[in-house]
């Protein structure tokens, strides 16, 4: 038999994977189409121009199909680093940015150049479950830090977590899976925090166009040495509906990424240069339309709360971007309470389990709603079902 | 200042981003344009029918922009299922194929699976370097295993080299760096001690297609247990031209495949659906234009012997696929000289010093020249500027 890494044997499987199971060969009750709330993913393509722009460039461009540079494309580390400098009132340059197969390689990539196995890692619980496989498989141990219950974790709360195997902080915001958005002084707590115990902070910002606040979120690169402590993560999935192209962004010090180039280089060589080219190209064009798209996805976030606060025994936590983090009313375990829920009124979302460390009790209190993918009326079915769910 | 993990900061730089700066503000002397055969790389796009396929695909099918899943789109697991098994004269099930975003990751996410930071695998030398970097930023030793003179790895002398901490061994087949073709019972062999030993034996065949032996290059697959010793690599980017895409693949037992899902789910999501559109395109379309390609390497490769035949003093030492390995003739160590080439001759190779330990003789003493680049034009041009040359 082949050798098994027992870091990876003690991996949990992938939850979304785990949920596409469950509805193989499912058959739901009659009129009750299935509603899917288990992915933060856009169902959509991009739009036509954007779609257009990477037809022609697989067409006419040769080196849309040939290696480029591992850090990635000029054009588009270029249009990253204006685009920040003016959402953050900072000056990020071109050489501060790397462009990554998507935004989980971005974390794994910051993850790989801080810390080895034996190390520790702070978690806010509930966790984006990728963070914590990948420190599972590296052998570094997730060290969770409870979130209050407005969802938004406390710095002098990580400060008592602290060993001298710490190695970073890890924040997601707007954040998956509780949809808080973390206010502007508690990321400044977190970096001061960091940056006087010798760690690094990992702001991962995937779902920052869908930030219900109006201009920057913080001010953490302002800052002129927010090198020594921060290093951003970004996804191009969202906001253009390139998820199938994997395109993310890691922000960092000049000299982090020396070590962030030998990671990119061996685990990816480059990012897809199709998928880059799109990237740039929605950048420069859809300004417009992605701010219509925040619109969409905030009516659809109002709906959601109002939705739900209706329900009677839910309690929404957090909602926001994506997502909404939901306590429910019933005396079952979240993963066989979210079974039920869609054999019974076919609706799919994620058990707090996936979320959480084993034996957490807040675990199986809690579901993650995805409701992006759902219009309003998709919401308002939503709720319909919720209300009509018997156990 | 951030942490740094200690094994990345031992990692080597990628030599090939080392090599591309070693052009930057390069002027080069008059008469003579770079031959630049540093990277083992088409430089044309992919034939025009396939660059319109993956363009009609952007345009017009929607999930061409949208997650797929974790181990690939079905279409493509089953092609390289079913040519494979043709090929090998063996039973090769989609299941047993994973989509990755490129060969590296492949190896990647293979590492992941068999071996944890102590561990080792041992790799014949000269090696690839990103195999060597992989396993250096895991913390995982990499147990040189010298080659003969005709750059072809010995099984009794792996036997060796296996302790309890060994978990694989690696073989890259046609090799790179060296070009050489591995006889089908050296294969066997290391399958066998990889067997008796309860090892993985990893198979890179990135460069099969370009395998200047007719028919199967082993008969490993037509062992039924197959899977509880070996995992083959594969990459769709040289065949295809579509390096800019990176797509992979790995072949292992449906076991090992709940272990490569939660890798590839954590750094991955999935590879880009455009370019495994292109590869399936390519797999179905493009197998007379491949036999073209092949032959055209093959012509290749034979002007390539041929030249450095009459060069006095050098020695080839392999030369196949996209590679040739070969012994210099002068008193200098192979960094000194490969820098000398460019700035006198116009000519960029790598240094033996990149695909060796540090402090092994022959690392000075070779070089690694990727002719797969330059036509027979380019490969007499070659030949007359290595004649030209003093050091």
């Amino acid at each position: 038999m082949l050798p098994l890494n027992p870091a990876l044997a003690a991996t949990f499987r992938p939850p979304v994977m785990e949920a596409r199971r469950w509805l193989e060969g499912l058959s739901l009750p009659a009129g009750l189409p299935l509603i899917n709330l288990s992915q933060a993913a856009p169902v959509e393509p991009p739009p036509e121009p954007l779609r257009r722009a990477m037809a022609q460039a697989a067409l006419e461009q040769p080196d849309a199909h040939l290696y480029g540079p591992v850090l990635g494309r000029a054009e588009l580390r270029e249009a990253v680093a204006g685009e920040w400098s003016r959402a953050y009132h900072a000056t990020i340059q071109p050489g501060q940015v790397a462009i990554t197969q998507g935004c989980n390689q971005a974390f794994c990539a910051a993850i790989l150049t801080l810390a080895a196995a034996g190390d520790e890692v702070i978690l806010p619980t509930p966790w984006y479950f990728n963070h914590k496989m990948w420190l599972d498989m590296q052998g570094i141990r997730a060290v969770p830090l409870h979130c209050g219950p407005d969802m938004i974790p406390e710095a002098s709360a990580a400060a008592r977590l602290i060993s001298d195997r710490s190695r970073a902080i890890v924040l997601v915001s707007p954040n998956n899976p509780s949809g808080a958005e973390y206010p502007a002084e508690t990321l400044r707590a977190f970096c001061e925090l960091a940056r006087s115990r010798g760690l690094a902070l990992i702001l991962d910002e995937t779902y920052r166009d869908f930030d219900a606040r109006e201009g920057a979120p913080h001010d953490l690169f302002s800052d002129p040495d927010w090198g020594d402590t921060l290093i951003h993560l970004y996804s191009f999935s969202k906001a253009y509906r390139l998820t199938g192209h994997r395109i993310g962004a890691l922000i960092a010090s000049a000299t982090r990424m020396i070590e962030v180039e030998k990671v990119l280089d061996t685990l990816a060589i480059c990012a897809s240069q199709i998928g880059q080219i799109g990237a740039a190209w929605g950048m420069a064009h859809l300004r417009d339309w992605l701010a219509g798209e925040r619109a969409e996805i905030l009516a659809r976030r109002t709906a959601m709360a109002e939705g739900m606060a209706q329900l009677s025994g839910w309690r929404i936590k957090g909602c926001g971007a994506y997502f909404a983090w939901a306590e429910h009313p019933y005396d079952l375990s979240s993963p066989e309470l979210a079974q039920r829920l869609l054999y019974k009124v076919g609706v799919l979302l994620l058990p707090g389990t996936m979320f959480m460390p084993e034996g957490d009790p807040d675990a199986a209190r809690h579901v993650r709603i995805a409701f992006a993918n759902a219009d309003r009326e998709g919401i308002a079915a939503l709720i319909g079902r919720l209300e009509s769910f018997r156990p």
